[in-house]
């Protein structure tokens, strides 16, 4: 099947979201956690999540143009400066994926969806208890994409929890021993078998 | 494990790439595609596209800061505007993987690594025979990332070339059924088998 610019104009709004969005290949499953300065949590489950750079240890993630839909994550965000990344496993990917409904700014997602919140003493946003590889940031940076008034969201990594953290030959987390979980378009969820760790070539 | 603020940094160079470049989770596996204006090809993995929006079809790619390393992928996109993205399969995910050795600007990584170069009528930029799923954009945008010097690399998908199109129920991808491949870290390969399909949340 061949498609040329005309062509993807003329499929369906739905056609395209679901080409479109998956046509990248496969998306880390993450959630991103949060509170306002009142204390009211909030959770959500994110496929955009990036890495952009070691040293500094930054991570950037997308936020549709704020003003489309309600974005709790990102109002918290700007009000107290920090956010939790939680991996998302096989056993709570079901109740991290009803994290993408929506619901009130007075209602937390945690207590919704029956996913636990974690503390850290001297960090304010809620990590996931479940999660077994979570970290938190302090947020550096937003960007626009101004072809689309998406935004990138650019953080720090504050903290790091590894509850387990397998490794490959290559130093990297064994992303299959530690049941971390892809996205591939909106709705569906895959585990990981890994195939090989390559020498870095010369 | 807990690791805060002062511990991270204190992590060795080589310890912090590996922990940062896989904590983020899955990274999709693809291969860019360019050409410069007197037709020498290039070929490089990379493991930083993301989707940015569906209408315009909108994709994104980070690279790390010029001049740090030889950038012949962005002097091409540069050149002459155009690229292609190409999904990597398990049978050429080893020759996939060499593209990231340095080869001089005048040694195409399609002959180096012994993978196929296939070309549409109008469409300037070199696609991966052996790739099943790939397409081709237009370049709409470059953003820095202040805080790193890193650039986002935006593009709009122009051609769409689908060798198969397995779906799932919700009509996106089927990435297990398209065996394609993710990465983590710097050199770990990763398949898919898919856990399940959720309906979307209300």
């Amino acid at each position: 099947m061949h498609l040329n610019s005309q062509q993807i104009d003329e499929l369906t709004l739905k056609e395209r979201i679901h080409l479109i969005n998956s046509i990248t290949g496969i998306k880390p499953a993450n959630l991103i956690g949060t509170v306002d300065n009142a204390g009211q949590t909030n959770l959500s489950v994110f496929s955009s999540v990036i890495h952009l750079g070691s040293n500094p240890a930054l991570i950037g993630f997308i936020l549709r143009p704020p003003g489309e839909v309600p974005r709790h994550t990102y109002e918290n965000i700007k009000e107290t400066g920090y956010y939790t990344i939680n991996h998302i496993h096989p056993d709570f990917a079901q109740q991290a994926h009803l994290t993408s409904a929506k619901y009130a700014k007075n209602e937390s997602e945690f207590d919704a969806c029956d996913i636990q919140e974690q503390f850290l003493d001297n960090f304010i946003a809620p990590f996931v208890k479940e999660s077994q590889i979570k970290y938190g940031l302090e947020f550096v940076e937003e960007i626009e994409i101004k072809h689309n008034q998406t935004r990138l969201i650019v953080g720090e990594i504050k903290e790091i929890i590894l509850d387990i953290h397998p490794q490959t030959t290559d130093g990297g987390l064994d992303l299959e021993a530690c049941q971390s979980v892809g996205i591939s378009g909106l709705n569906s969820y895959y585990k990981f078998k890994r195939i090989a760790t390559y020498e870095q070539p010369r």
